[in-house]
Order: C-alpha cells, then structure tokens, then sequence
C-alpha cells in the first residue's frame, strides 16, 4: 500500500541453487554455444564459494555483523555438459556466475578422463543390449524357463584393461520371473553367464564376454561351449522380496511401535537449508554426486565443521575369474550418489517427525527435475545419554540421548547405501553408513561350490567382495582461518616398570605428533591412535589443553587388491585407514574427479598428499612422520605445494563375503565414525540436558498379570511426577 | 469341587530360586553349624544344573517330549558365606540340594583367596574410616570450605602389594558441599590426597596413605608435608550434576519424543524366566555377579547358545604414583554387577513397554531381600533393517529393524555400566557395553598440568585408565552336544598377481583355519579375522557349507600393564581380544573366581587356556595355532586336559584418557559385539517382516509452512494405507 517493496533477500553463499538460478545457468550455456551444436547436460548445482570469500561473509554473519555492505562471495553455478558429437563427445565442465551471466571458467575434459553416467544414459542400457544382434546371438545359447525374461543392468564398466579404449558400459544379464506379472519380481535372480559391451560413442554392442560358471577347481576360464544342450535354472527357487511374492507369509505377532512427538520436532529449518537444533546450527545442501552436504557446523555459535561430507566408495569384487575384475564400482564417481538418492517417503525411512529435502537434477536438456525428497531430517533417542546414581540415597539422574539425523539413501542398481550424519546433545557427530540391498550375483553351475563366494541360492554365486568408503572431513575447530586447525596423532603406549618412574607396572603413556604434512595414517587400535583435531590458538581454560574434537573411526580392512593390479591403481585411497592433506577448493574425491573407466587415481588423495603442501612450518621440511608408522608418498611435488590447511579423510569398510542371510537382500551392515568434543568445552555439554521422565513408557507384566499392565508413567505417578 | 487338586508344577532347572527355596537353602546351612557360630552370609542363587545333566532335559523339552518320567536335574542353591571368627573369617561355599535338603558340597575357601565385598561390607567403610583416629590425624592437615563435609567412598585395594596381605579394604576420601541441604550434591567434586586403608578383620584403619598432587614435572612421591598450612580449593567450581543444584539453566526446546506401543509389547515373559519373541526362545537368569544371563537361546527352536553372559571387567589406572597402582577394580570379582544393579524406573532407563524382573539378594543373616526391577526388557527401532528399491519401478520395499533388549545397569561406586544382550530380527544377537557416570578423580595442585591425567576442574585430577570387559560365550549351534560347536578363524588375504590364477590381481582369499584346541586370538581388522561359530555336523543346504554363527568384535585395546605387573598378572584375560577355552560347569570368570586383593589369574581364562583340552583330534597333540598369530599357553598341564566344547570369551574395552567433557558425569561410551548366523538359515530371515509404513510418523515442514504439517501418514494417504 505505497510502501516501497523491499528488494528480495539475496540468497545464503551457501543455499542450494534455486529454480530460477538453476535455469539461468543452463540458459548461459546454451547461449554460449552456436544453435547448430547439440548438447547433452549432465549436472547444474551450485559451484561452492572458495574458502578464503565465504570465511569472512562467515564470520561476520556469526559475529551478527552482516550487512548489506558486507562482501557477499558472488552466486556460482557449475554446469557439467557434453556437446555432442559423431566421434566422440566432448565434456566441458563450465562456472557460471549468476549475477552477471557470465561463463567465467570452462575446462574441456582431456581423453581417457571419462564422466560419470547420468540415470539418462544408464536407462538406455538395457534397450541398446537388448536389441543387439551380437548379445541375441549370445543369448542363443541359453534356454529361460516358461515365463522367464531377460532383464540388463547397467554397470560402469571398471578400470580400463588398457590405454586408448573408449568410453563403455556393461551390462549385466539375468532371468527374471514375469509370469507372475509383477515388475518388482527380483531383477537380479537368476543370472546368465554373459557380459555384453556397449561402445558408448556409437551405442553399439562390439563385444559379449562369456562367464565361467564353474566352481573351486575349474580354473578361471569359461569353459568351453563344445556341444553343451541350452540349459539353465534346473532348480528354481524363490528370489523374492517384495511382500506380495514372498513364497511363506509375513510373520505375525510384531506389534506397532511408534515414535509419538506430541510438540512436533525440535528442530527447525529454513528454505535456503539452514538447520538448527539443541545449540547446532549448519547449513544443509545436496549435490548430485554427495547427496547431503553439512556446511559450517556449529554449536553454540562456535565453528566446529567448515564442510562434511561423504566422498567416495568403491567396491571391487574379489573373483579372479576375467571379466569379473571390471566389477569395480566407485559409486560417488562413476554414478553418484546424490542422483541415484531414493525419493524417501514418510513412514518408511524413519519415524517421528520427518522433515525432507528435495533438490534438482539436470535432464539431459538442462532443465530442473525436481529429485524430491532426497534427504531428510529427523530426531530420533539413542537410548542413555548419562547416568548416575547416588548408590547412598538410591536417586538417579538420567538424561536420554536424542541425535538429529540427516539420511540420504542411494540405490546403486543391485546395491543401497544409507548415509547418515548425527549430531548429539553432548557435541558429538557421528557418520554412519549402512549397506543393504541386493548382493551382486553370478551364474554358478548346480551343485558346485566356489572359493570366490558363497552359494545363495541353487546356481546362483554371491561373490566376495569389499566396500571401502572415504568421508571428507574439513574441519573449523574454533575458527575458520587456515593455521587454526592442526591434526595431532595421539597413541596410549604401555612403559616397562621402572624404579623412579614407574615403580608398579601401571603407568601408559600419552604419546602426542602433530602432522606437519600431508600424509596417510593407518589405524592401529593396539595403541589406541586416535586423531584428535586442535585449535593451537586456544586453550581450554580449565584442562590449559588446546580446544579439540577427537576422531574415532573403526580399524576395518583396507583394499586387497595387489598394488600393481589396476583396481588397486585406481583407489590408493583404499589402502589406509585415514589421509590428511591440504585443502584446495573444489577438492572433494579422493579417488579424484574422473573415476569411470580410470587406470590411476588422478587427482584423489595420493595426488594431494604427494604435491608437497605442509601444514605447520615443521612440515615445509617435508620429513615424513614416520615414527608413528605413517608415510608420505613419493615424489613430492614440492613445486606445486603449499602452506594449507588439513582436510581428513576417513577410509573404512567391510569386506564382504557372503552369507546365506545375505540373500535375497541383505540385513544392514553399519559403520559409524564419531566426532566428539575433547577438550573443546569446560564440562560435559550435555549436563543441562533435562532428565525428564518419559510420560508415554508403560509396563509389561508377565504371564498374565494385571495389576498395572499397560499404564503409563502418568496414571501410575499422577500428573505430578516430572 | 472335589477334583484333586494337581501338584504344583516343577521349576524349570533354569528358574531363579524362589523365595521359598532361596529361604530353605538358607535354612539349611544355618541348621548345618553349631548355634555358637556365627554366619555372615553373602549370596543364595541358584546352582545351575550340570550341562550333562541339563542337556538331556533341553532336549527333550525342544522336542516336546519332556513328561513327568523325564529325569529332571536336581535343583540346587549356592550358598556363599563365611562362618565369622574373630582373628580371620572362614569363608565356605556350599551347594544346597533343595528337594533333600542336603549339603552336597561344601568348599572352605583357602588363605589368599578373598571373597568379594558385599554391599552390607561397602556400607560399613565410611564410618570406619571417619571414626578412626589415625584419618582424623590425616585430616587435620587438610581445612575444608565453609560448609562442606567429608565423604568416604568404599574401594577395594587392588592387586597385594605382598604375599600375606591381610584382607583389606581402601577408602577414596572427598569433600562436597553440604551447604545446599541436598545430599546428591556431587559426592566425587573435591577429593581429598589421603587414602586410609583398613583391615577388614579387625575394621581398624591401619594406616593413611599420603597421595602425591604434583604436576607434570613433581616426580611419583607425595611433596614432604613440611610446614605447608592448611589449604585446600582456593577455586571451587560447581562438580553438580542433579538438575536442582546445576549452576546453569537446564535447556530448553528438546521437545518430548515418545515411544508408543498401542497394541503392547511383542513379547512374553513367564514367571519362571522364559521369554519368547519373534521366534526366540530363552531362559533369563540374574545372578549377584553377573547381572542378567542368558540361557538356552533358541531361534525357531534350533538352539544358538546355551549361555550367554558377561563374566569380567578390570579398570586399571595408569598413574604411576603409588598407591594408584592400588586403583585396579573387578566390578564383577571384587563387587558384582548383579549385586549392584540399579532398580530401575518406568520412563528413566528405556522408552515403551517394559518388562522388569527381580531378584533376591542375600543379607547378612541369609534372608532374601528383593532386589526390585534389576533387569528389564523392552522392544527398540534400530533404524532400516532391509531396504531395496527397484530403480526401474520406484518401488521400495523397506523393513524396520526391531530389538528385543534386556537390559540392567550396575552402579559402582562412581561409576556405571549398562550391558544389554539385544535380540533382532535377523537372527543376530549384540552384546552391548555403554560406560557412564562419574570418572575417578583425585587432587592436582591447583594450575599444574599432569601427563597422568587430564585437569577438568581446577584441582581435580580425572586419571588415565582402561575398562576392559570380558563376556562369556558358551554357543550351542543347532545342537547342546559336545563336539557340535567348533571354533574356525576365517580371515581375507590378498593375493599377488599370478597368470594363471589371478591375471588381474583381485582375487582375495578367505583362509580358514578350526581352533584345534584352547588359545587367545588378538584382533587382526587387516586380514578382517573373524571367528565363527560351526557345526561340522550340519549343513547348509543351499550353500553347502557348514551351518554357523560369525562374532564380530571390535579391535579395541588390550591392558597397557607392564606384564610384569601386579595389575597385569592379575588379569592375563586383558592381555588378549579373544580367549577360546574348554567348556567345565561353572567356570564363569575370565580373571578367575577370586580377584579381591589377588595377585595373579587365579582360574582364569589363562589357566583354563594351560591346563592342555581339546577340542578336535587334531588338537589332541597339543601343537599351537601359531600360523594365525594365535598362542597357546605354556606349560600346557595335560594331566587335566580334556575333550572339550569351545566356549568363547571376547575381551575388548576402551582406554580412557578423560577429556573435560567427562566431568561431572560422562556422556555414554558404547562397545557392541555382533553373533550374526552366517549359512544358519537358508535365505535372510528376516525376510518375512512385514514391511508397514509407520502410520504415526508425521510431517515438519520449514520455515513456518503449514500445508500438511503435523499431519500423519493415515491423514495424509487415508486409512486404506499399509
């Protein structure tokens, strides 16, 4: 009403892209190259700030000094495209700067450093296979039980057997039973021996592989066809999942339980992604290859997180037998996590109070498809938080443990990956990362056994195999300026008994090394090494200690492959339990940026930690620090090092070898790395936690009984009671 | 009406007594003696049947053939207790038959071997101390603030500092604030450097311990009193933890998050232990040193253990300064778990419908007293079970993981310890240890820093120290019978590239190796070493292989001593992350039957490991597993050596150097170890839970949205939703 209309806010540095910004960047784009030239689009997402413009917008938003004078890093996206060509696409990777239009950097991805593949190419998969006169040939060989047809699944094809080969896809092949006209019959049930090759320039099968199907003492070879009858699938057994198809009835007698929040969650959220609960405040954003990102996690105002994500996963299968070394998945790289996010729904993923977060994903023209609902946000109790009791007077304080959890779920074809980060009252983060799904599976002759996996169903093989992830962890403790940051190893070391200074035996010792350097660190829980992450700057005022979290992540299995093998070659990442090295913007893979069809790891960890940066003036010296079993890698690249930051990495895994209960989808195996304070407050945080005695618990007699069975806490106290 | 009445049921073998026979058994003794003698009685529980005698009675049960002709093992109570003297009590342990009334076993325990202290002992210490004129005199040096009073906290003394040590029992000595009228003011916030020591015959104070409160660079020995005045917390800082006396705000906004069970709980419980949930079976016990155990666990009537429980806990201090060395508790040995468990309270230790069961427990004169609501048992969500979504659908078929928990929590001293055994739907059983309450502190000079330690209030010290735990695994897999159950350590090599049996350098190979006969296994998470649990009588029908259960531990840690230490030579089982030793009826304890004041492992899982069983025939030759890293230990004695059953102690713990975070009371530190089948069914059993969307679960939108928030699954989708 006459009022001047203030201007729109401007968006958080940190916000996702909206739709608007989304469609500019693509219009740039499109506008940059002549209309005669065809383009495929694969991601548009928001291009990050470099670290050294968002600190100070940071800082001064905590500080609550922003205003419109302040210095806002301009808004950025990234735009990753192909122009399509007869011979061989070129993929540009391009920065589009919002406010002005411009395309202010465009890098051509160079030979043999191949993209990922989109959903919209792995959907073309199946159909290119199926209609290929060289895989109906193949498939000739094999006869499928009445009402059984073949499916194809999609698969990056895995280190390239040698220099110079073009961009690939696989295809896996199975049976599927469709005679019971259901489409979520499982895809993956009944395996067939062949592995059809499609050439992903012409879209063209140039090659079907055969599959040896035999077991312990049949070589590695397929064995020869001569002149075999078509068989397959003598002894069919149910594969089912699905409810519905199941071959016994669902089980009865689990009764429903309930997450009631009555008051509604906790926790809030904000359209440009910003989250708060319980002292936590970071901002959320999603990127295809990641999925859930946390930016600038702080608690209590104070700078705990600078970025937190996950970065890659690889998982190669341990089957001698060729082909099957190309069944080497990178998950984030070659695929990506982010894009192949489950749309969660509510009641399924979670309980209580849910909130979700959607995003947007390129379609092949550049426009935004809403990916809807990818992550989500809820709270959930971890059971006791602490307890004491005074055993003097029988009086017990006990608070619960409640997490805010942010999950995302992937579904790599066969596979799926929960990812989730925590946080806790008492200023702890955990990331955890459950594995379900379905195993990847192959064609076994009846009745024979392999040393390779594990025989799940009659002819059906699960193979040996590993899944190593690596997180990033780009840490802010106290502060966002480079220096404020060191990563110490910490060990706990038994001493000799000794007559002056250990005359009993019982004395261990806190033995404490900063890492000057880039480096990798393996675990090593007979001496306890724990990463602790310190501000050098600031002393905890009641231990005088430097303000840290710890790092507490499981010693697992690191990669079996041989080093000279390529999968191995491929992910150095996977041979240690942990790298630190220094900071780049942009610099999030630690298998490196270009994984699909890889021969090395170009650009991951091994690269970052051999370029020579140091972190301390110790470390310019580039002396590894060895005496705690840690390693540099050669050579130094010294000239292109640097003074910098360190970012973690945390390796981690299992090595899977298959159960029978594995089959024919897997019970979850989970890992969880924590972050706690140590040191970073002056007493517990969660001491002003309410121990509240919970209203809704009732009791359960036994055997009958009645006297108070089914009352909650309130009927039996009285409203009284708190 | 003129029916005859039918006798009263027999107890099942494994029914705790009742208070009828736990009165008889003490009857009995009492009757035994002379009625000049004195008894100071210490436990009643039952006697579990001998596993010869008892497997029968299984087997007959599971198969539903037991009537009033099966031969049922006696029931029989323990009965521990010392006949009082006045130079040095006799303690005996006699077991009761309860149908005959007999004495049919009646043990005097020999010199050196000191029982436990029981709770009416603990009681004692405090005014001992503060009557005694020697502690006075120690006091005197020392002038507490205005309004504050000494506390005395009952400890036992630790590993003999020589042969012949008389029973003793330590006092930790603090001063709290008694000005705020409320005796839950933190008993542990100001301690005091003195520790007076009593003979626990005479219940005289026989000497003051002078503590050393010296810094980094202040040597092992107290500084020389000299003419010091008195002087004690120049800064005294709130230690509080009840939410009443806390010297901040409690926070607000964590809104209630209920659990809510409407049809009830899932499970049953009878009145004489049996408990049956989602096709497990099992018998709960509570023993006064153990807490809860478990008995006969079956799932679908196929027996997985026939024991399950945890045996053991040491916590020793790595502060070399004596008498710390002195600082070595046995929670179970030297106190026990079940004697000290908590009574629990409906809406404090778990959410949901609970079950609680008690106990009795011994008092001075045998009469049973009630130890209320010690163990109980509830259901809890643990996130997805199974997920799979079929990409090419967008159907998702997702199944909730649910725990059956049982659960007790043990309060000693400062310290509590809450042990669950969790049952799932899959089949899988976790052991889970979580750490909480109050760290053990002492005094440090006021600004010095200690490398013993860390400061987490001005002039209180939170020493280094380890818990290492000890369970005990007694499996039954798919069979009770003697040689049934064999231990196989399986563990992942890689192998180097060969051209004609791994081209490509991925094979990996899974090495597996039958522990012939008893030995310690350390964690090994490089080759993943896992162990598993087989029946070599048994088959897997789709797989072939052997039907079993794999353990999976984490690699935690093992004890620091010296092993030349008292502390060390006390507890060999903290040595080593796994003990497999041969199975005798009542050998319960990994650090043997007496740990009060011992000096060595007295019938620990060391000796049990020496005396030369085994298992296969192989193992008949006594020749050590030495390819896998494992050890035998020497001597072997093979005069007792026998044909055995493995019965498996995990060990695993955490070192804990306190952060400030840990004070006043510390935020939970969890331990899990997983039994999961692996080839004991034939697919994942789990696969007939229904998969239900949660129709409680409710939507939070951001930023002040109001479509649909708060609305539930059933009002958004309507009522037809599954």
């Amino acid at each position: 009403m006459g009022s001047v209309p203030s201007p729109p806010p401007q968006p958080h540095p940190l916000a996702q892209l909206s739709k608007d910004e989304f469609c500019k960047a693509r219009d740039v784009i499109v506008k940059s190259h002549d209309s005669s030239e065809s383009l495929f689009f694969r991601s548009i997402y928001l291009q990050e700030p470099r670290k050294e413009e968002l600190v100070p917008f940071l800082e001064a938003e905590h500080a609550g000094t922003l205003s419109d004078a302040t210095q806002r890093p301009p808004r950025s996206a990234f735009v990753d495209y192909d122009i399509v060509k007869p011979d061989k696409h070129q993929n540009v990777r391009s920065v589009v700067r919002l406010d002005s239009g411009e395309v202010v950097s465009s890098q051509h991805t160079v030979d043999e450093a191949y993209p990922y593949f989109t959903l919209a190419e792995f959907a073309k998969c199946e159909d290119i296979i199926l209609k290929s006169d060289l895989f109906k040939e193949a498939m000739s060989e094999f006869s499928l039980p009445e009402g059984f047809v073949i499916t194809v699944d999609p698969w990056p094809t895995g280190g390239a057997d040698g220099a110079g080969e073009p961009r690939y896809m696989q295809g896996l092949v199975f049976a599927k039973d469709a005679s019971k006209k259901n489409n979520d019959t499982n895809h993956y049930g009944f395996p067939i021996p062949i592995i059809p090759i499609i050439d992903w320039v012409t879209l063209k099968v140039i090659r079907v592989d055969r599959l040896a199907t035999g077991g312990a003492d049949d070589g590695i070879e397929p064995a020869p066809r001569g002149n075999a009858p078509k068989k397959l699938f003598r002894n069919i057994r149910s594969a089912e999942y699905v409810p519905e198809l199941l071959d016994r009835p669902l089980r009865e007698g689990l009764k429903p339980l309930n997450v009631v929040q009555p008051e509604g969650a906790s926790f809030t959220v904000q359209s440009d992604g910003l989250v708060e609960w319980q002292n936590w405040r970071f901002r959320l954003g999603v990127t295809p290859r990641e999925g859930a990102v946390l930016h600038d996690v702080c608690y209590s105002n104070r700078p705990v997180m600078y970025r937190l994500s996950y970065s890659e996963l690889t998982v190669p299968y341990g089957d001698p037998r060729p082909p099957f070394h190309r069944k080497q998945a990178f998950d984030f790289g070659d695929g990506g996590c982010g894009r192949a996010a489950n749309v969660l729904e509510l009641g399924c993923d979670c309980l209580g109070a849910i909130h979700y977060v959607s995003s947007f994903i390129a379609s092949a023209d550049g426009s935004p498809t809403e990916a809807k609902s990818v992550v989500c946000l809820h709270e959930q109790d971890n059971g006791i938080l602490f307890k004491h009791t005074n055993f003097r007077t029988g009086r017990a304080v006990v608070t619960r443990s409640r997490e805010l959890v942010v999950q995302f779920i992937a579904t790599l074809a066969n596979y799926e990956y929960v990812f989730a980060f925590k946080l806790d009252l008492a200023g702890g983060i955990t990331l955890e990362t459950r594995a379900t799904g379905i195993v990847s599976v192959v064609a076994i002759d009846e009745g024979k056994k392999s040393n390779y996996g594990n025989v799940v169903s009659p002819g059906v093989l699960a193979q040996n195999h590993q899944h190593i992830f690596a997180a990033r962890i780009d840490p802010a403790i106290d502060s966002y300026r480079q220096g404020d940051t060191q990563v110490v190893v910490e060990e706990s070391h038994g001493a000799k008994i000794d007559a002056k200074t250990n005359p009993h035996g019982n004395l261990y010792e806190v033995r404490r090394s900063t890492v000057a350097a880039p480096t990798w660190i393996d675990a090593e829980p007979k001496v306890n090494r724990t990463l602790r992450l310190e501000n050098p700057k600031k002393q905890n005022e009641v231990s005088g200690k430097k303000v840290g979290y710890k790092l507490m992540a499981p010693a697992t299995q690191m990669m079996m492959a041989d080093d000279d093998s390529i999968l191995a070659k491929r992910a150095p990442f996977a041979k240690h339990n942990m790298w630190v090295t220094g900071h780049r913007d942009g610099e999030l893979w630690a298998a490196g940026e270009f994984t699909n069809q890889s021969r090395r790891e170009k650009g991951g960890v091994s690269d970052m930690v051999s370029r020579g940066d140091w972190f301390t003036d110790d470390g310019n010296s580039h002396t590894a620090d060895a005496a705690n079993g840690n390693g540099h890698l050669d050579p130094h690249d010294s000239t292109s090092g640097r003074k910098s930051s360190p970012v973690l990495w945390p390796v981690y895994g299992f090595t899977h070898n298959p159960r029978v209960e594995d089959w024919p989808v897997m019970p979850v195996e989970a890992y969880q790395i924590h972050l706690r304070p140590a040191d970073f407050f002056t007493s517990n945080p969660a001491l002003d936690v309410p121990s509240t005695r919970n209203q809704s618990s009732v009791l359960v007699q036994c055997c009958g009984d009645v006297d108070e069975q089914g009352k909650t806490v309130r009927e039996i106290l009285g409203n009284g009671q708190g």
